[in-house]
């Protein structure tokens, strides 16, 4: 694989992202609005589908069969998913060097912000999206895939993970959300919950924002903001909050 | 609002999705295929979007407005909020009751397999899918939003998470997977990981589907699926882990 920082930044290639998916129809459907739409449009990452159908065997074109030891659903045949991950990597090859190969499954390594920094600091990602009961776990093993987790619920399959990881790294790509953007302050960033945001009218349903926002001493407005996101990560995100008193002894 | 319990299930109505979002257009989009689609073409669950711009203020129509005491981003106004969100629960009476008001933001309650369970349980929901830094702190406390979190990253906006959201919900609702499926063997219902999938061929790249699970005998199979869904909860999510284990003394 080529080393991330065999491109000097100023030529820096868009980012790849390779779906592998057995709905390519639904691509980039709510990536291709707003800034990601704006940056697929400027070239600033790249978007390729893989049909898993057309990988499929016989005149059905089946790429499932029922699981081994049986149980419920349907499992996601081994040969077809490598031929596809193989086209997908072989092209990747061809247009700029070899993509990680990711695949979408409740087992996987939650994702969290710094496995996103990771990714959109890297070429780009091939993201196996699976349906049905899952994935022969012998071609997850044979493909090296690394599994990942957008979170501990159940969804019906791995298209919405997958535009969930694009749009997450799309973001931090240099670009994407223009430069008045400041990524820095943001929750999960800096360990801790964001804190609250207000804006006009100063007074609604006689609700105020609260004044200390409004005397323009910032140094204050700093204080009241970091007291008030430490708050929030305590009560509400305790498991975050044992985390970030960790990192700063 | 009405209890859960009181429309027989037989007479069951369909669940009720209602989604702010400045971008209408993208939904249903990953919802509107495979088993979901089916779902909302048979009745099973009713879709409506609403235009935030609509109920943007003057000429352009203004949602947002910059932070109160400064920042990067904008922020989304509190009075431009209620009138969306007043307008979807005036239609949610009409159609069938008050619904709970779900805002998207990464300072809210992580979403899980439970809290998934108990929203299917529910009528439905209005979702506000935010876009920008946020929305004004006011309008989440005035209409007694609940905030949650798809997980510990950051994206450009709520409509992924809403559709998240709703695809989990989906697949509880009676009659959309099909009474073939079994949703109790799978992660986060058994507070496990699943074990892991095989399928045919039997022999594959050189790698051999485990002997127990051609044996036939179900006993061992389910004993050794057993112990891989406990191998795979304590080495990848000890967290997952010792939750399980608190359960089950």
């Amino acid at each position: 694989m080529q080393p991330a920082d065999a491109t000097p930044d100023a030529a820096r290639a868009a980012w790849r992202a390779k779906v592998i998916t057995l709905f390519p129809d639904i691509f980039p459907g709510p990536l291709g609005i707003s800034l990601t739409g704006d940056a697929l449009r400027q070239g600033l990452w790249a978007l390729e589908t893989f049909d898993l159908r057309t990988f499929g065997i016989g005149r059905h074109r089946n790429v499932d069969d029922t699981p081994a030891g049986g149980g419920a659903g349907m499992v996601l045949r081994a040969d077809v998913v490598a031929a596809a991950v193989d086209t997908a990597q072989h092209q990747a090859r061809n247009d700029g060097g070899e993509l990680p190969v990711i695949v979408f499954t409740p087992r996987g390594a939650p994702l969290t912000q710094s496995v996103v920094r990771e990714l959109a600091a890297g070429p780009g990602a091939i993201l196996l999206a699976g349906r049905f009961e899952g994935v022969d776990e012998r071609v997850i093993e044979a493909r090296q895939m690394r599994e990942i987790s957008i979170g501990d619920y159940i969804l019906a399959g791995g298209d919405l993970p997958a535009m969930v990881l694009i749009e997450a790294v799309l973001r931090l790509l240099p670009g994407v959300l223009g430069s008045a953007h400041s990524l820095s302050e943001e929750s999960f960033e800096t360990g801790l919950l964001e804190y609250p945001q207000y804006t006009r009218p100063r007074e609604w349903e006689g609700r105020q924002i609260p004044d200390v926002l409004l005397n323009g001493n910032h140094a204050h407005i700093e204080a009241w903001r970091r007291a008030e996101a430490e708050a929030a990560t305590r009560t509400r995100r305790p498991d975050l909050w044992q985390a970030s008193a960790k990192k700063q002894p």
